[in-house]
């Protein structure tokens, strides 16, 4: 275990490389430290001077010869692993490595040196390439970050030095205090799933914000997730990550890959563990405030109190867009709104004051909500109006809610001669926007975290089908031949007997390299063919002219022949494997993609679709991680809309769902026997109401 | 005409109900118009007082003798009508009455006699149920809002008074000055087309702003708007519309009217007249700002500058997602910028600076962006770091915004810190966000406008086909009998006939009742055949048993006693006209849906996309408003997923998009005889490669 204790909350800390040239980062920590107000002990390293701002200073690490929590190192990267060496000798359980130069700039090699010391010496190292970190609870600023944030309930880290100083400058504002804030550089050691882990037992964190552009170790941070968001004190994770387009779609070669664009993956695995994700710098503050001014409660069924009837009706188009319901007031708080407010007002949701509104009208509006067991969430929007007082009303509310215990979002509409008010509110622990939309968002993220911690999950992990020994030898075969002629990929031809090895059901089919054994083919069969060309080199088949359905079987010899003239004609330089022949499969209720694609950090990923022809034009998917419970695979059915078929929509019928998990199940266990598919698409899979059949499917495989 | 000036810059102001007691309106709007500086003449008129304000105070009206521009009426609301006629015999030219108690409290007859006076003396009125308007050049107050906006380029209008107030505090924060601020209350008399019209040829109006929760008149509007986007002097109009979520999507009858849901038509309406639509108060102030602060210019390649990776990856991510492209920069820019730069500094777009980069670095780099030819727009990004200087690069960027004239979007990242830089910048008239994905958004609307402004409305109307007398009666038969009936609906053997008369392709079919006629009628056709049964009471054929499909000639007997026991049983009160016998249509390139629905304000909207029994599940729509040209029923059919079937994806061939245009206008020659269609579905409609065949329709009515 590493001593994370005595990285957020040393008694005593080295800094290596504290210097005395202005504006440098040595200088600059060692002032924001000495500044900052830490109680705990402070012992600069330079070898090139005698003190520092008044300290003592030393010429190395071991000339201290006191017990010390921490080293701060500042100095240049090719020295860094002889101070964290030296660290690690002297028992120094926690480091932070401020210095760039290393993962940074291509040097693996130094990164990979520092990380084998911290393992050898079971150093908690923070860094290398980071801003530090700050625990305002403890005065305590080991960053060259100028500003210190006020202390409270948000626990930070971010990928990016800069965005975190934007974030601590914007979050003052917001009245929203750090327990940590933490910069967590090129994450050579410690990484999200040890901080995560961490805060997750720290009685001051409330709520955990991470801005990454990647994420490490989904196999542990997975759980560590999961455990924080189901546990008695839950505490949401709210995400901003960048870099959702770098995942260029237009060069995949399967279906599966090129509806995995933007970012799907990552979608699915947050929405496995339950973090909530930003997709702005704005989404990222709105949530961030709400959960830190309020509890994990139900926030579902929203009440809406105005001044105004535009901004109510702005907040209700938001409401309809949201996971949120308009509250439906029960009779008894009908009876008395009418009875307080005036008779033009309106006593239904969103309760509409009136212009003339003062804080009393306002308040004795929100008593009778917060009685009302109806009403999950309160929305309170304020406009400027004469007769509002704002500064008044502001705090009147503060008063109100500390009787209130339901989740509260206040709305004031304007800027100057709100601000004053908005900060009093805000530091007195109230969420507050300026636009309604973005209240009722923050609101409808509440609602979601409070339904997602309370969904337990049972350890029903779906039993996976065994396969046989002989069976992965079977489908085996195709993956060494592969790798022996440097494919990279697996046609329809080869790619349908490693499914049938799995156990998936496919038809029977024959590849034929002449008219004989077309002929032969056609008679066997005795029905009408399909006939589709098989070749390695070509994975879209019917853009290459390459597929004919319903060959009856006299017309197989003219139909071959038309076949191998199409795609040589469009494809001249494709390797041809020979012809597929298939017989016409009866069409079942739906037509379904089941499909992987392969994230170098997060693994494989399974997709479930609107398949067929049009899978890439209907773009209808969704994507999950394994492994898979009941749930997760219903969520998975239900948020793409095919579903609609599977459930027997206009007169179709209902459709045999167990087949097709039993599909998933046999594709994950080839995945977890073939890290080497990059991507894999199941395309067509014929559901029927009894039983499933995958018609076509093919593997793209990695480079490496 | 009316007169708009004496509105907008009267020389003298009358003010009908000025009042003595104080926080009343008439006390507040007087007092507004006198602190506001008007130079003008006032004159209240109350006969119960002799002065108010140390003003003479006239008794009524025609007490005054004076020449009088306008008249403020704040009277109750039954003798406003009175004052109204008084004004118009003096010859006053306009008006505005702030009362409340007409149309919004369901008084449509006191608003209707204020609409016959306004127009029997040509009154250019405003209101009634209003805040009033201020015209900041003018120093002219006339309302009751306790704000005084500052002047400039915004001429704002808003449904909500009350948001409008809130809208003029935000204004201010952030530089946005008014030429005009208008309340209109319930529209009246003027509404936004008079509005839009006079504020086109406003040399002091730049852009305009628009809260609305409905539009009238859209006849007028719509030319007023085109007129607008596309003259010399195109002017944006930013819309924030709300009551998305009142047309309730779930009653609907047809495909249509459920997918029109969510304000398709509205939407409609704002593509095809070039308007810019907010979905947020936020994005509305966004769009605003970046008008406001820019010229007319195109933006689509945009150069991004920052000093920090972390919000330079956020902002590629928000490209992405919008209407711009990252900017290729140039041989030469990217040169001079490696001469300029640090080493580690990247000279590629986004070009970042590091985080040391103070205020000339920044200047030199946009120094040279400023000549890119292959840069249309720039955004600087500022993060908050140690050698920043965020004051003096404010000051810079001013002075550099002066020589640069493409458009530009300044995103300091941060609060506290970055205020003070913000208001100076944005008070210098440059547009200043606080979040990367804010200022991309605002720029990609630039760019939006700046494409839609150039595109010129040719004068090239899609002819109309002819619709002989002799069809229309044909048609007219079916109308006239469900009105004589109080039929609500028009069932697919009523519709189909009602098509075949205006044109449009539709099968042959018979309606059978009994087993004898249904045995000639397969005779007849000789060919598999589909049974479908024929019943006004039955709008969702297939959901009810009523649909078989390929019926053999020799099993037609059967399958009818079939249809009818599993109607009887689905449907037993419903009535039967009998059953519909059709030969099997052979399927083409795609299944499309085309239909309409009927705004009780914009009229009939017309939809297209993809067809079949999943039509609503697979939503795939796009509306237009008519009338069409070639340009609308391109970008119609390109908006939606089914297109790709149109161009022949995947071995398709490509369809006969003619014979779906011809569709289109013969359905809205129907639409345009009929408005009493509230509204249709023609679904499917087979695309062949020649021709195209509507299998199926319906049509529902208005009640009224």
């Amino acid at each position: 275990m590493l001593n994370l204790k005595a990285l957020f909350e040393p008694r005593s800390v080295a800094i290596v490389g504290a210097s005395t040239r202005l504006g440098s980062v040595g200088s600059d920590t060692l002032r924001n430290l000495i500044v900052s107000g830490y109680k705990g002990k402070i012992y600069p390293v330079n070898p090139k001077v005698k003190s520092l701002n008044s300290l003592k200073c030393y010429a190395s690490l071991s000339q201290i010869k006191k017990n010390i929590d921490l080293a701060l190192i500042i100095v240049p990267a090719a020295i860094v692993a002889t101070v964290l060496r030296e660290a690690g000798e002297l028992g120094i359980p926690a480091a932070i490595i401020i210095s760039a130069g290393f993962r940074d700039v291509g040097r693996d090699d130094l990164e990979q040196e520092i990380i084998d010391i911290a393992q050898k010496y079971n150093i908690a190292l923070l860094g290398p390439n980071c801003l530090g970190l700050i625990n305002p609870a403890k005065k305590l600023n080991l960053s060259f970050a100028p500003l210190m944030p006020g202390k409270g309930g948000l626990a930070f880290f971010s990928q990016s030095g800069a965005l975190g100083t934007a974030i601590i400058d914007t979050a003052r504002d917001l009245g929203l205090g750090f327990s940590i804030f933490a910069s967590v550089g090129n994450k050579a050691v410690i990484d999200e799933a040890d901080l995560i882990n961490y805060w997750q037992h720290d009685a001051k964190t409330k709520v955990i914000g991470i801005y990454a552009e990647e994420l490490k170790r989904p196999e542990i941070l997975g759980p560590v997730l999961d455990k924080l968001r189901s546990g008695v004190n839950a505490k949401p994770v709210v995400i901003l990550k960048s870099g959702r387009t770098k995942i260029g779609a237009s060069a995949s070669a399967s279906h599966t890959g090129a509806m995995a664009g933007n970012d799907a993956i990552y979608d699915a695995f947050f929405a496995k563990y339950g973090v909530i994700r930003a997709y702005s710098v704005n989404e990222f503050f709105s949530y961030l405030q709400i959960f830190n001014s309020n509890d994990n409660l139900p926030a579902k069924n929203i009440a809406i109190v105005t001044n105004a009837g535009g901004p109510g009706i702005l907040a209700i188009d938001s409401v309809a867009d949201s996971d949120l319901d308009v509250a439906n007031l029960s009779t008894i708080s009908k009876q008395k709104l009418k009875k307080i407010l005036p008779p033009a007002a309106s006593n239904h949701n969103p309760i509409d004051l009136l212009g003339d509104a003062g804080p009393e009208r306002y308040l004795s509006a929100l008593e009778i909500l917060s009685h009302d067991t109806k009403v999950d969430s309160v929305l309170v929007l304020v406009s400027p109006q004469s007769m509002t007082r704002v500064d008044e009303l502001a705090k009147s509310l503060i008063l109100w809610r500390k009787k209130c215990h339901k989740p509260v979002a206040i709305c004031l509409m304007g800027s100057s001669s709100m601000l004053a008010s908005a900060s009093k509110l805000r530091h007195s622990g109230l969420a507050v926007y300026f636009y309604p939309e973005e209240a009722v968002k923050a609101l409808s993220a509440l609602a979601v975290f409070n339904e997602l911690r309370h969904v337990v999950r049972k350890n029903d992990l779906l039993k996976l089908p065994t396969i046989s020994h002989t069976s992965r030898h079977e489908a085996d075969k195709f993956f060494i031949q592969a790798k022996a002629e440097s494919f990279q990929a697996l046609a329809e031809f080869q790619t349908l007997p490693i499914l049938k090895a799995y156990g998936i059901p496919t038809p029977k089919f024959i590849v034929v390299d002449s008219d004989k054994d077309a002929i032969l083919a056609a008679k066997y069969f005795n029905t009408p063919v399909a006939l589709k060309i098989a070749s390695s080199d070509i994975l879209h088949k019917s853009d290459s002219g390459g597929v004919m359905l319903n060959v009856q079987p006299q017309d197989i010899s003219l139909a071959r022949r038309r076949l191998l003239k199409a795609v040589a004609k469009n494809n001249s330089r494709a390797r041809l494997q020979g012809v597929l022949i298939m017989p016409m499969i009866e069409f079942g209720e739906a037509e379904i993609i089941i499909g992987a694609v392969r994230d170098k950090s997060l693994g494989h990923a399974l997709m479930f679709g609107w398949g067929g022809i049009y899978a890439e034009v209907l773009n209808d998917s969704s994507f999950i991680l394994p492994p898979f419970n009941e749930d997760t695979i219903k969520k998975m059915f239900s948020s793409v809309k095919v579903n609609a078929l599977l459930n027997g929509v206009r007169g179709g019928g209902v459709v045999d769902k167990k087949a097709l998990i039993d599909i998933l199940l046999r594709l994950y266990c080839l995945l977890r026997d073939h890290p080497e598919i990059k991507e894999i698409d199941l395309n067509p899979v014929i559901a029927y109401t009894k039983g499933a059949m995958v018609l076509d499917a093919k593997i793209t495989l990695n480079n490496n």
